[in-house]
């Protein structure tokens, strides 16, 4: 079925033989035809260039990881000395570090006879040390001197993208990262359908085997390719959104859906990786990173850990724009936080031509003012099959400065350009004609496209507008903006601010972080510090809540227009509008 | 089979049809006859007396227990105050308790979001508080006002039977016993065998499934008499020597058994029910009391609790006997211990007529010393079917002492009566004639059964005797002896000195304590101070390995005799027979 979440189907739809899945009862055997832009594609991707990733800090594993491997020579037993196994390999501890005193579990001392014997009494003793002090706990006895070798990984379960770094822990270097498509998308692509999914029968613990899968096939192919086993692996931090972690540990999420949205715990425990399903070492400690809210996840926290802003003196404003906006305001003092549903428009879905930012997708378009003819740039410079996040900023960006579109996002269909039609869904522009296209069809932008992406871009702008006032100051203020998460490196700021969904600060305040939470679980992977940072930030950050807020849906209504009802507060694109309009060459019209 | 262990057939009983089992290919279908007195009578055994178990000390829950309960009344959630479900459940303890920080695990935070809005957020906190301060932990949430109700459990494996005492942790009263066999017994009858089956394919496995499925037998039984079920039950402890520790937490144990005979660890950590599959509550504390060495376990220090050892000054020795003897000895200021290799005979194997102690065994013979004839009380009051460990005791002293036997343990086949005769093993003694027997077969008692009794009871006598020496005092400092275990409390002193299993002390410095283990794991239970005594007893309790010590043999070769080859150790007894000699009724010949 084409994607259609918010439309109808028009009469030539029905005619070509489309119908909606959610509306058509199966009577009789049927051929589903899936157009291509629809597909998904399932990919594992392994990316050569992890070594890139620059160490965050400088690192030394005998200061900063709660891992810690130690060889042990054991002196056997004999009937001169019959202490028991566990308490050979604590005092052979006691005697070569500082450590005091050891705690195990179960999964450990069923293996040590066997191990200690195998090994004639030479073993690697694999510990974590609490950087407060206290117990030492035995997490695993490996056979011989394998001190040369300790690793971990960094997972972040986005709700699109599962993303593993391994990393060395002996060096602290990402050695493989690999990602892939989270094996949950198809029960659902977005958490509210996910979490809906969760509630019946079996569904939580089908979602929480599927992430664990997807999570688990990660590991097992950068260890393959690094030359190592999962086994080895002894620790992992994650971040997510609240509801990724809750799935993935097998928490039920419902109350997360429902006002007045509460998780089971913002602050997981710390599990076994057995506990969980996971397939690296059975006593690996999996460490779920701290969120905030039930739409403030950790996925956010470790952001603002990678991206500094808990040290900074500068007033900065971090964003992560997916479906959900996530935003965080503050300094190395204060921090306030909120989240706002941005829809999925900006991630290409309900939109009539949206799709991922995959290949086939129209990243970036240039209209010409006069002509109303586009150019545009498709990723991986195929025939286009669909218009992806970036492409749909660029395009409503172009034809509002070139005046086709008036500010409230009404295409002027009497320029009479072939480009501007009506068509099933109300006036819409041709971006490409079919005779260019991979599917044969017209690529289309269509009024209902337009306001979904103006409500996902007001949300946005109201967001951080209720954010910045919260604290009695205005965006101008700002010194800078961070953003974050794997949608924001492809926004050209330019037209992103003159849509209005980034404010009209100077460029060089606007910087593109990546993939920040990853980069944030890597980091409390190497560090007992960092991770402590994490737990501080979570601690400190005030959420407001914006159903709760009037104020919200006062800037969310003024925030629909372009760039805004108040075009002062963007004098940049004014400036720009009234140049065009002055030159004579724009459709200009508010 | 008839059991023969250690004897070959005789011409009698092939000609019946017996064959040894061990020895036979069976080489197409048979038909195995088990003669009454070798059958396993399975009993689940419930004792309505439990009641009279007196507490051991004062006991105050809120002082002296590890868990406690705390009703909450938690203020539901807010869009004005959206605390996690975990942190709220945290707030109101902080609030209500003296408590400041709280850890919990997978199993709990799992539930916590049905529990809290089901029970309209009226629950009632389980948690573990440490003895020392720390951390509380939380192991489940329970709907209501649940605080009338706290149960637990201390559990004693015997590698015969397995005792449960289901204790109300409220009032700290004993409310049901249970006792069962072990359902590992068909698997082996003493620990040497369990280890050998323990070693092969999946035997451990196997062996851990059957204890914890008798264990979960007798709990589900006890708490159905009670109305609560098992998932109410929230703390074990657990005592058993260290092979039977072993293979209820599946650690491998087969360096027990060879030299220098290692266990895995004497001090096991605490672990949850469900990691060894006890249906229990699934986050109960299973808390194995910890053992000294792989011959003294936690059956030996529990029972040292018991028998408050540890607080006496008096020299003290505690015994208990089974087919191994364990002993220990000292004051409040020091334990020694040791155990010796007593062999079955005390429980009724390896003996021609034996058998345990129960319906149809001779527990008691008086032998008159003119006739040879014998007087004997069956338990029951049944027709007898053999001969139980204390029937065997009795038997010997009487025929010693009346001069039936000599020092050696030679029947005098020479006085006249057709009681003395000689068998297909030797000569042997008629205890009961075949018409007046259950099976209607002579119950006899051979020189074989008395060589094997005469080992047994002199490998007792060795150990402890090695033990008073290695501390450079002598018997006669030994101010009491005191006897656990479930047989001991079957002894008769008088006779047990006859045959010089006792030292030869006053009658009144010998107590009786039965189930010391039990009732060691139920002071455990109750108490966080008990617990920590048991900790302290392991730790302190020096152990001789009598392997490794020559004057073992020494005095087990002198022990080899009645009472012993320097009968000047026995005053009383050699005065008795002294006395008998003169009255002339005797056939003494020393």
């Amino acid at each position: 079925m084409r994607r259609r979440s918010t439309l109808r189907l028009s009469p030539q739809d029905i005619e070509e033989g489309y119908a909606l899945a959610c509306q058509t009862v199966v009577e009789s055997d049927i051929t589903v035809t899936i157009p291509p832009q629809e597909k998904i594609e399932r990919r594992l991707k392994t990316d050569k260039t992890a070594a890139k990733i620059a160490l965050p800090f400088p690192y030394d594993p005998d200061i900063d990881q709660p891992l810690r491997k130690v060889f042990l020579q054991i002196e056997p037993p004999s009937l001169a000395d019959n202490t028991d196994d566990l308490s050979r390999v604590q005092r052979e501890l006691v005697r070569r570090t500082d450590l005091d005193s050891l705690t195990t579990g179960l999964g450990v001392i069923r293996s040590i006879a066997r191990i200690l014997r195998d090994a004639n009494w030479e073993v690697t003793a694999v510990l974590e040390v609490p950087p407060a002090g206290g117990s030492a706990h035995l997490i695993a006895l490996e056979p011989g001197d394998t001190t040369h070798s300790l690793w971990g990984a960094a997972v972040d379960i986005g709700t699109t993208t599962v993303t593993v770094y391994l990393v060395d822990l002996r060096s602290g270097e990402v050695k493989e990262i690999a990602a892939d498509y989270n094996g949950q998308i198809a029960r659902g692509e977005d958490v509210i359908s996910r979490i809906i999914y969760a509630s019946k029968g079996s569904g939580l613990q089908e979602l929480s085997n599927l992430v664990t899968g997807t999570i688990n096939r990660l590991v097992s192919h950068a260890c393959r390719r690094q030359g190592i086993e999962p086994a080895q692996v002894y620790r992992l931090t994650v971040v997510g959104n609240s509801t990724m972690i809750h799935l993935l540990l097998g928490l039920p999420p419902e109350p997360i859906r429902l006002a007045p949205y509460i998780t089971t715990t913002n602050f997981p425990p710390p599990v076994r990786a057995h506990e969980i399903g996971l397939s690296v070492n059975p006593q690996a400690a999996v460490d779920c990173l701290p969120g905030v809210a039930s739409f403030m996840g950790a996925d956010i926290t470790a952001g603002v850990l990678s991206s500094e802003l808990d040290q900074t003196d500068k007033l900065t404003l971090f964003m992560d724009i997916g479906t959900n906006g996530e935003m965080v305001l503050g300094t190395a003092e204060w921090l306030v936080s909120c989240a706002c549903s941005a829809g999925p428009a900006f991630e290409g879905a309900g939109v009539e031509h949206g799709m991922r930012a995959t290949m086939g997708a129209i990243e970036e378009v240039w209209v010409n003012g006069e002509t109303c003819e586009p150019t545009y740039r498709v990723i991986g410079n195929e025939k286009p099959r669909g218009i992806c996040g970036s492409g749909l900023i660029s395009l409503l960006a172009e034809l509002f400065i070139t005046g086709i579109m008036d500010r409230a996002g009404n295409l002027k269909l009497d320029l009479g350009s072939p480009r501007l039609r009506q068509g099933a869904h109300g006036a819409e522009y041709v971006v490409a004609w079919g005779s260019e296209t991979a599917t044969g069809q017209d690529i289309v932008f269509t009024k209902v496209d337009i306001d979904n992406l103006l409500r996902a871009k007001a949300a946005v702008y109201a967001g951080f507008s209720v954010l910045v006032k919260s604290v009695g100051l205005t965006l101008d203020d700002v010194e800078q903006v961070l953003i974050g998460g794997s949608f924001g490196q492809y926004i050209n700021v330019e037209k992103a601010i003159q849509i209005g969904l980034l404010p009209d600060l100077p460029w060089d305040r606007f910087k593109y972080l990546g993939n920040t939470a990853a980069r944030g679980a890597y980091m409390a992977l190497l560090s007992s510090d960092a991770r402590q940072r994490v737990a501080d930030i979570a601690r400190r950050m005030t959420y407001v809540e914006l159903c709760a807020d009037n104020s919200f849906t006062e800037e969310f209504m003024a925030a629909l227009f372009l760039p805004h009802t108040d075009i002062n507060r963007f004098p940049s694109v004014r400036e720009l509008v009234e140049q065009q309009a002055v030159a004579g060459e724009q459709h200009v019209g508010y």
